[in-house]
């Protein structure tokens, strides 16, 4: 084979992919923003099919045979084609360790318990999407014990998610949390209630779209390459390359809050993979790294700039404007309180920023047990409401309201979770390092993100999957991870807030 | 080869098939309702892919030996594999004569092209369209010369939408229609104009959309399996199969016929594709079969019987429903009355039944010129407008008014539009078939489409494209067709409704 052949054919073989991986992800993003409801079945009769093809293609003799002469003569290429190499070895030697039916039925048990989980949900009907969980962590289990005969299925998913995680780092981290996070907990709940009456009362859709775009607009999103839909759990999905990015969000008519940091958290994702270089394009080194990273940015504009009283300032004015009925009797201090009220509750994405790390600990838990056949999955429910119970003290009236709530493990996301803690965790890090440049404060009052969009986009963004987490985090940083930023911040903005 | 082995490859050809015309339909769907504006070229990067892979699967030195085997040895094979065979070869045939890279570089130009004409629209620039319009007249006329090196391109290409249409053909049809429809226009001119106030005010596009619903429901569109969606201009897809098919409207602030009898329309092709025999899915057999034969129920829906006096009547309440204030002042017969109004207009989808066919009659010829070389494309503008002062005596204000207003030259659908005109004399010899075992009036007036459906379905629907527009059509009459069905319908129409 001529080197110089192999590396053409590299870059192609990743176009290839990246057309079919744009037309399997725009199947899915319509089945999930506009296909009529009963088309499921044939739309998982073009996703089984060309999922068998994607399999051939990525793990195929032919291209086995490519990167094979590539990574044994690894020493000839740049740092990217390496990384290339790297990437796509992983996944062909993940692939050929899984029979090739058994990956084919799994796709279309995806698009099947997608479709059973949303209407499960809304019926509140668990018994419904009780065999599709159960063949989804089944399926996980088997894939891990192709994968990595040796390793815990669950390590190997968590690993997967965020290279270096496993059980035992997990536990260790959500120890640090829990020490310094339930007595704060326990210290604002002894305090008055903060009013929530700011964020509640009659929205229209049509202006809560209006904000929606707007914050778009604010963050410094290029509408022309990033688009806005409605679906019943808020996502971010890249199209073929970061030149086509897509968010979802989803209106509560009751509540102005919801919407708005969904489109704020969609919005931080698409600011990451947007953000990549173009030459990364089609290739894929293209988009975000890790789960961990890319909920650290998501989180990073959700949350700590988000929430932030600089930019609670500058945007009640628009929410005045938008609402003039709505918001006559209050003012930003009103509202900068009540999206930081910190009060144990029943959904994880309207969860506060401060009980927030416990909703994901119960899935990590609830994972773990099932991963390791310790809980049957015909016994989430009641283990899920236990669990509720324990940590956050509340009773779950509702499956839907409770073990239904998530889409994640319908579409097969398991071991996902921790990652949204982990990235909050990195975001306040960031934010420390950030400030010794930036006066993101100043910013944020000013409404002007792009000082703080060029520092992400130097430090983070524009590398796409080019390093791994741990050598960007060390790029960024300087310094090893550290939680204890994250839980420092935490504090700091409760004492503010409370008074503890 | 063994020959049963062969069958079932011809059943999996055409399910792959199905995948990739139903990710690139939805690739293109995507562009045209729901992706953001600036991704057309992240869009044709997938699509050039795409249908590069596709290209060569259908023309594939394999699926070739397969499918000439299988036309070796068609004695052997059933009526559906049969015409299955035919109908791959006849693509196969003709995309082996058109180079693999101008067939990929067209698909190209079809995603760019759209995306101009556009903004072109928009801007009301037609010298911004006009290099692509030029690049797609010149590809069609190559493509055509490929393919028949012997016929004439234009021919070759009324040929290929309708089998059995050359401009002889089509010449001598438009002669019929300008005969009888000329004098027929100019009597109903000499009467008082009809007003259409009663069509014309505010309507906001929630109840628009509302009143869209309504209408798939009492059409019999099933909603689980067809959806709405809003675009520039309104068509019909399907995407991998009949089982999931989408129409689109445009809702018009000032108007509430325009959307409404989009929507008929729409929903006429969608009854049409809906209501092929499922066993059909996923072959080639699926969907209608012809233009021509589309246009006739699309038309004959929109026209036939949703402009008919027995259909206004049921309507009418749903209407008074929707916009009391709005109808406040009129009863049915002036709604019935501004929907049947002659009048020459700018906007073809906007004309009445009756001058309708004109708008097709200019299209044909200026499409016949520049095709034949005696037009060029930079002149287009100006021929449009002295047609339309010669034929209907208006004047064209603007491009966008005029020579810009239809999308379907920016994807290459030259030769296309005749069939309107013909499907519209199909559908009135439909119905004079129709009327001989099912009151169509009575069920108009009761909003029951259920028998209508029926009839159709058993005669036309079900077939899909296993027979060819002409045994379709002897097979429905029993008779050879005739365009006087249609100028009498038309006639009787004016009689009623002018006294002429």
């Amino acid at each position: 084979m001529d080197l110089q052949q192999a590396r053409e054919q590299l870059i192609q073989l990743q176009e290839k992919m990246s057309a079919y991986n744009h037309a399997m992800g725009l199947l899915s993003y319509d089945g999930e923003t506009t296909a009529p409801r009963g088309t499921a079945d044939n739309r998982a009769h073009a996703l089984g099919i060309l999922s068998e093809i994607t399999y051939q293609l990525s793990t195929g003799k032919e291209t086995v045979e490519l990167l094979e002469f590539l990574d044994e003569n690894k020493a000839a290429l740049t740092e990217k084609e390496q990384r290339m190499v790297f990437l796509l070895l992983k996944d062909i030697r993940f692939m050929q360790k899984i029979p090739m039916d058994e990956y084919v039925a799994y796709e279309k048990l995806v698009v099947e318990s997608q479709d059973v989980w949303y209407k499960a949900k809304n019926q509140n009907d668990f018994p419904a999407f009780e065999p599709y969980l159960e063949k989804m962590f089944e399926a996980q289990i088997r894939f891990a014990r192709y994968a990595a005969p040796d390793a815990d299925p669950y390590d190997y998913w968590l690993n997967e998610y965020e290279p270096g995680l496993s059980r035992q780092v997990l536990d260790s981290f959500f120890s640090q949390l829990r020490q310094r996070l339930v007595p704060l907990i326990h210290a604002c709940g002894e305090k008055p209630l903060i009013p929530e009456d700011v964020l509640k009362g009659d929205f229209p859709e049509d202006k809560q779209e209006e904000l929606a775009y707007w914050l778009m607009d604010v963050m410094g999103l290029n509408r022309d390459r990033v688009g806005l839909s409605t679906t019943e759990h808020p996502f971010t999905t890249s199209l073929g390359s970061h030149l086509d990015e897509r968010i979802t969000t989803h209106y509560h008519r009751q509540d102005v809050s919801w919407s708005m940091y969904s489109v704020i958290h969609e919005g931080g994702h698409a600011l990451y993979d947007t953000g990549s270089n173009d030459d990364l394009a089609y290739t894929v080194l293209d988009g975000g790294v890790s789960m961990g990273i890319h909920e650290s940015q998501s989180r990073f504009y959700e949350n700590i700039l988000g929430r932030s009283k600089a930019f609670i300032r500058f945007l009640f004015p628009k929410l005045k404007e938008l609402f003039p009925e709505q918001m006559a009797a209050y003012g930003w201090e009103d509202f900068y309180r009540a999206v930081n009220r910190v009060q144990p509750s029943l959904i994880r994405t309207e969860a506060d920023e401060v009980t927030y790390s416990l909703h994901v600990m119960i899935r990590y838990e609830l994972e773990k047990q099932v991963m390791a056949g310790k809980l049957k999955v015909h016994d989430l429910p009641a283990a899920w409401n236990s669990m509720y119970k324990e940590y956050l003290g509340i009773d779950v009236p509702s499956d839907r309201q409770g073990v239904l709530q998530d889409s994640h493990w319908s579409f097969g996301a398991i071991g996902y979770f921790p990652s949204y803690a982990l990235g909050s965790a990195y975001g306040a890090q960031f934010l420390a390092k950030m400030r010794e440049t930036v006066d993101v404060d100043a910013c944020l009052e000013k409404g002007d993100f792009a000082p703080i969009n060029a520092w992400n986009r130097e430090h983070i963004w524009q590398f796409g999957s080019l390093y791994t987490p741990a050598r960007l985090l060390n790029q960024v940083l300087g310094a090893p991870f550290d939680p204890s930023y994250y839980l420092d911040y935490l504090e700091n903005k409760c004492r503010e807030i409370y008074g503890v």
